[in-house]
C-alpha cells in the first residue's frame, strides 16, 4: 500500500467587471476588440424568444459587422425553459455549427438566460468563457454577482448547476424600458430587500427616488444597479460557498417562495417576495428586532414600488402555513428565518449564524394577521 | 456609465491523495470515519451493471454496516452509457431519494464510471465532493490524475464536462484480477505510452517484469500504478488547461483513435493505441528522432503485453489515411503529431511546442508499410 500526493494548490483569479450604463452594445463590441476574451473570434449568442428581437439579434449583427464569427441560439422565453433539455439543445446546436473550445458565449437576457447560458459555458469543452449582457432589473439585482448558474429539474429548482464567473457583465439600463411595468416592480423587490438587510442609506434613497426609478430615469437607475452589485458582492464574497452569511439573502424568501408556490405562480417571484418581506418584518417586530414604524416604512416602500404587501384573498392561509412547515428544511417542527435588525441590518444570532428557528404556531399567527 | 469591480482572487487547494494497494474497501470506510469528507454521512455509490456485483454492492454494504446512509445508483456498463441522459437519470434518482447538497458521491468502476460520476458530482447542488474507487488498469493509468470528467454526445466525444478533482482516489489492484485478460492488455497500452514519452527506466522495468504484471502480481502492479500516477501528474500539473505540454499524452493516439474508428470498434481503445504507438514510432524513425533498435524495442514491449503492433488486414489503409486527414484538426493539409525522442522523451520543436505538422503523403507512406 502506498500513497501518491497530487498537489493542486494554486491562485485563481476570477475577477471581472460589471459595467452599468445606457445602451452598452457598442461598448461590448469595443471591449471584445480590445481583447476582453483574448483572441477569440467565434461567439455563440444565447438568448430567448422575446429578448432575441429586442437585443439578441442586434448584438449578433454588431458582432458580424465587426468581422467576428457569430451565431444566435434562441430558446423559448420563460422559467420553464430552464431545463437540462434546453441546455442539451443549445449544446447540440453549437456542436452542429462547429463550435469547439475556442469560442465564447454571450448571454443576452434576464436571469433565466444568464443562468442557463452560464451553465452551458461551464461544461462546454470543460469550460469556455462567457459574457453576461443583462436586460432586466432582476438580473441586475440578483444574477450579476455570485456566479450561480443552474437549471431546474422536475424535483428541484436550481439544483443542477455550477458556480461559474463571467468575463464581464453589462447591465444595460436602457433595456429596462422595454420591460412590462409589472416586471419592473417585481424586480424592485430584490432591490428593496438589499436595502433592508444591508444599507439604511440606500433604503432612504429608494424612498426618495422611487418615482424616477419606476420611470427608468437614467441616473437613479444607474445608482440602484451599482448599490445592488455592491450589497450582493459584500454578502457573497464573504461567503462564497453559502455556508453562513449568504443565507441573509433569503430575507423575505422563506415566506415568499411558499406564497409563490401556493399562488400557483399567479404571483410573480418579486411580488411573492414583497409579501414575504412584510410577513418577515412582522416576525422581526414580534421578536422585538424592529419597531412598528420600521415595519410600516418597509410596507410603504414596497407599495411605492407598486408591489403587493398583503396576502391575496385567493390564498388559503392554512395551506400556506402547511406548505412552509412541510418544507424539507424543517427540523424538529421548526423552520429557520433570517431576521432584520432595524432597517439596513440583520440579526447575527451567534457568530456566523444568521437565522433562527421559529415554531409553526408563531408563523401561523403572523400569517393569519396578514 | 460606471464600472464595478468584482474581485475574486483566491487560493484554491484541490490537492488529494491516490492510494495504491490491494483490497482497499475497508481503508475507504476507515478514511471516511476519520473525516475524509468531513461530517458527511450520506453517500451515493455510483457504479455500472458489471462492477456492481463485483465491488459496488460490497462498498455499499460496508457503508451501511458502518452506520452511514447510502444508496446504489447503477447504470448499464459500457462507453455508450457515458451520456447526458445517464447523467440525468442518476440525478433524478438521487433527487428522488432525497439527496441534496450534504452528500458525497463514490464512483466505483473504470473510466466510464469515474468520468460520469465526477461530472454528476460537479454539477449536483453546484458541486458536491466525490471519491474515485478505480477498478481498472486503464483508470489507474489514465483517469486518476487530471480531473477530466465528461460525457459523450452524438456529435462529440468527451466535449461536455468539467475539470473536477476528487477528494481521494483508490487504485485497488486486486480488482484487476477480475478484468478479462484482453482488457488488462488494453490498459497496458497507456502504461507503455507513459514509459515511452517520459521514463526510459520505467520502460526497462516494464520489459523486465511484463509477465508478473500480466499475472497481476502485487508488487509489480503497485509499482506501475505509482509510476503511471507520477508521469501523468508531472505532465498534467505543468499544463492544467491543456495548452501545450499535455499534448504529449496524445502520443500514439493520433493514429490510434483513427484506427479505433475505422475498425468500427472491433479494436479496444488500448489495442488501437498500441498500433498507433508503433505507427508513430515509425514516423519518429523516419524523421530521425529514434533508432531502428528503439522502434523495435517499442514493438517488442507492446507484444509482450499481448497487444497488436500491426494494422489488421480488415482495415482499409486508404480509409485510415482519409480518416486522419479529414480530421477537424487538419490545417493546410497537415496534421500535427507528437514525436518521441529516443525512449523516455519527446521532441520539443520550439519552446512549448510538442507536435509537428506532417503531410498526408508522409503519413500514407508510414501506414502503407505497416
Amino acid at each position: 500500500m502506498s500513497v501518491f500526493n497530487v498537489e493542486l494548490k494554486k491562485v485563481v483569479d476570477d475577477s471581472y467587471e460589471i459595467e452599468v450604463g445606457f445602451e452598452l452594445e457598442h461598448k461590448l463590441i469595443e471591449d471584445i476588440q480590445n481583447g476582453l476574451v483574448g483572441k477569440l473570434h467565434k461567439f455563440a449568442v444565447i438568448t430567448d424568444s422575446i429578448v432575441k428581437d429586442l437585443y439578441g439579434s442586434r448584438i449578433h449583427n454588431l458582432l458580424l459587422e465587426a468581422g467576428y464569427q457569430a451565431d444566435l441560439f434562441v430558446f423559448e422565453a420563460g422559467e420553464t425553459s430552464k431545463t437540462r433539455k434546453t441546455k442539451e439543445e443549445i449544446e447540440d446546436a453549437m456542436l452542429a455549427k462547429g463550435y469547439r473550445r475556442d469560442c465564447c458565449i454571450i448571454a443576452v437576457g434576464g436571469g433565466v438566460v444568464t443562468d442557463l447560458a452560464g451553465f452551458v459555458a461551464g461544461t462546454y469543452g470543460r469550460g469556455i468563457p462567457f459574457i453576461n449582457y443583462a436586460t432586466t432589473l432582476l438580473a441586475a439585482a440578483d444574477a450579476s454577482v455570485g456566479g450561480k448558474t443552474a437549471v431546474d429539474t422536475p424535483l428541484a429548482t436550481n439544483l443542477i448547476g455550477l458556480f461559474n464567473q463571467p468575463e464581464k457583465v453589462y447591465l444595460d439600463i436602457a433595456t429596462w424600458k422595454t420591460l412590462p411595468r409589472r416586471q419592473v416592480a417585481s424586480g424592485m423587490a430584490e432591490t428593496i430587500k438589499h436595502a433592508m438587510l444591508a444599507d439604511r442609506e440606500f433604503f432612504r434613497y429608494l424612498d426618495a427616488h422611487m418615482e424616477e426609478i419606476m420611470a427608468i430615469e437614467k441616473e437613479a437607475c444607474e445608482h440602484i444597479a451599482q448599490v445592488n452589485c455592491k450589497v450582493k458582492y459584500q454578502v457573497v464574497m464573504k461567503d462564497e460557498r453559502e455556508s453562513g452569511l449568504r443565507e441573509i439573502l433569503n430575507l423575505g424568501h422563506t415566506v415568499g417562495r411558499a406564497i409563490e408556490t401556493v399562488s400557483d405562480y399567479r404571483l410573480l417571484h418579486g411580488e411573492a417576495v414583497s409579501i414575504g418581506l412584510v410577513a418577515e418584518a412582522n416576525l422581526a417586530l414580534k421578536l422585538g428586532y424592529i419597531t412598528e414604524e420600521e415595519r410600516d416604512a418597509v410596507a410603504a416602500l414596497l407599495q411605492k414600488a407598486e408591489l403587493p404587501t398583503a396576502i391575496p384573498d385567493y390564498i388559503d392561509r392554512e395551506a400556506l402555513v402547511k406548505k412552509l412547515y412541510t418544507d424539507k428544511k424543517v427540523r424538529d417542527g421548526k423552520l429557520r428565518f433570517v431576521i432584520q435588525k432595524g432597517i439596513g441590518d440583520i440579526v447575527e444570532f451567534e457568530p456566523g449564524v444568521f437565522a433562527t428557528p421559529i415554531e409553526e404556531s408563531v408563523a401561523r399567527e403572523i400569517i393569519m394577521q396578514m
